[in-house]
């Protein structure tokens, strides 16, 4: 019967039609998800009009997308394949400060200030030390670490959805440790904030009775010569929406102390340590 | 650990966010989704540039679609899902005509013609006659059964994507059997053309060495009161394409004869009973 169309055999038939002489890792992925996407129907048994639904959704997201907006990664995102793929890409030994997600909000080319200056420039929200040091896996520090960071400010935006009303680079610096390897910024407490819920992946968090919320998080990328690129968030540990990222970002390791700092300049401390991987 | 992120436990952190009172069928379909899609990442250890490349081809999939063009239909014809899905929701005893996809240039409301009537409006193409009966799984005529039946021109080309030359309706007809369950009308021999390939969907036949085209074929809706409605083609069998229909239409049953009709007023023939089954 085969080469023909069977129920039984839909994967070979789909599969066995790709050419000989095509790349092997484009076969290897291809031949996985026509094996997966296949599994998913007839578990399923998906009817001819949730698969037009379907079709409708995928259009839609597609077609929402701008220069400004992504849906489809949300979409991965908010089904937990931007963080398996994240996983996956930066597996780290125990002890090793753990990677989570990019985000949409990063900006390449902040400021780089002295250490201890403060990231927050339109004096909003609660002032908050981050400190710590950054080090190896025998607890070494890392001198000339280069620690970029951003966060959103008070009312839940990064400076860049609100660039008329924001100052330009608030929030966000680029600090280099000294060889004693410690950092040192004063910024704001963050605030947790919804990802865009108004096209079809709010539409299907709806469905599914989920949120649209991030937990607070204030973002790091941490380079040192020699280690593993860091890219990661620390978590206020006390927040809302905690144990319900709306895009999975979260991981125990990265909920740091956020605790009141009544002796010093700042309403709020939080000190974590980057513990830093060697390539 | 759980409820956060881990890239063992990645499937149940997205899973057990579905709120308890979510339609039953909603979080079947979306946990067995996310469960395969996880799969599917695990399996190929997907990297973050492939990631980016999925992401970028489904934004350019969904962004290339306009009312007369969608591509995410084609992508899952070219990935066989469409088939299946057809295959799962048309599932028949022994015997019984099989389905297969509607396509996308069915037109609803062709004209009403005489048994034996020619639907070739443009005098183009070698004449074919068509002809059978329509039969119960008992053998028994079905009278009345309705037989809505399209194909392209001898250029390959439905009417409707050449609105400004072919003659509307042309190569379409419907016809209605008499007590005798028996149909008969003159079209061409159907032939061989390419699904839309200058988009997302031809470059990923292309990257699968992989061609665009469908083996010529007659397309068939058979309805009668009491049977489950037929869609199906029926397969010109000596194609260069039988074996390779790039939305793998073609069953085996389906593989028609036609047949040089030397003693006829066409130059071919082709017999094909359609065998209904009662709802």
């Amino acid at each position: 019967m085969f080469p023909y169309f069977k129920e039984s055999s839909s994967v070979d038939a789909v599969n066995s039609r790709i050419a000989p002489d095509v790349d092997a890792r484009i076969r290897e992925v291809m031949t996985s998800l026509v094996t997966h996407l296949h599994a998913f129907v007839k578990d399923v048994q998906l009817t001819p009009q949730e698969w037009d639904v379907a079709i409708d959704y995928l259009t839609r997201t597609g077609q929402i997308c701008t220069t400004e907006r992504q849906e489809f990664i949300l979409l991965s995102d908010t089904l937990g394949v931007s963080m398996l793929v994240d996983a996956i890409n930066n597996r780290r030994p125990p002890g090793a400060t753990e990677n989570t997600v990019l985000g949409p909000f990063h900006v390449s080319g902040a400021p780089s200030r002295e250490m201890g200056a403060c990231i927050s420039l339109d004096g909003k929200g609660e002032s908050c030390l981050f400190e710590g040091t950054v080090i190896d896996l025998q607890g070494n520090p890392v001198a000339a670490a280069c620690l970029d960071v951003w966060s959103d400010n008070a009312e839940g935006f990064y400076d860049v959805q609100q660039p008329d009303i924001q100052p330009k680079w608030n929030n966000r610096g680029v600090f280099t440790t000294g060889a004693d390897g410690k950092y040192r910024f004063v910024g704001i407490k963050p605030v947790s904030y919804p990802i865009p819920h108004d096209g079809p992946v709010g539409k299907l968090l709806a469905a599914l009775g989920r949120g649209p919320h991030r937990p607070a998080h204030m973002h790091f990328i941490v380079k040192a010569d020699g280690f593993q690129n860091l890219i990661t968030h620390t978590f206020v540990g006390d927040d809302t929406y905690i144990k319900r990222d709306a895009v999975f970002g979260v991981k125990e390791t990265l909920v740091a102390p956020y605790e009141r700092n009544d002796d010093g300049e700042t309403l709020w401390r939080s000190q974590f340590d980057f513990v830093m991987t060697r390539v």
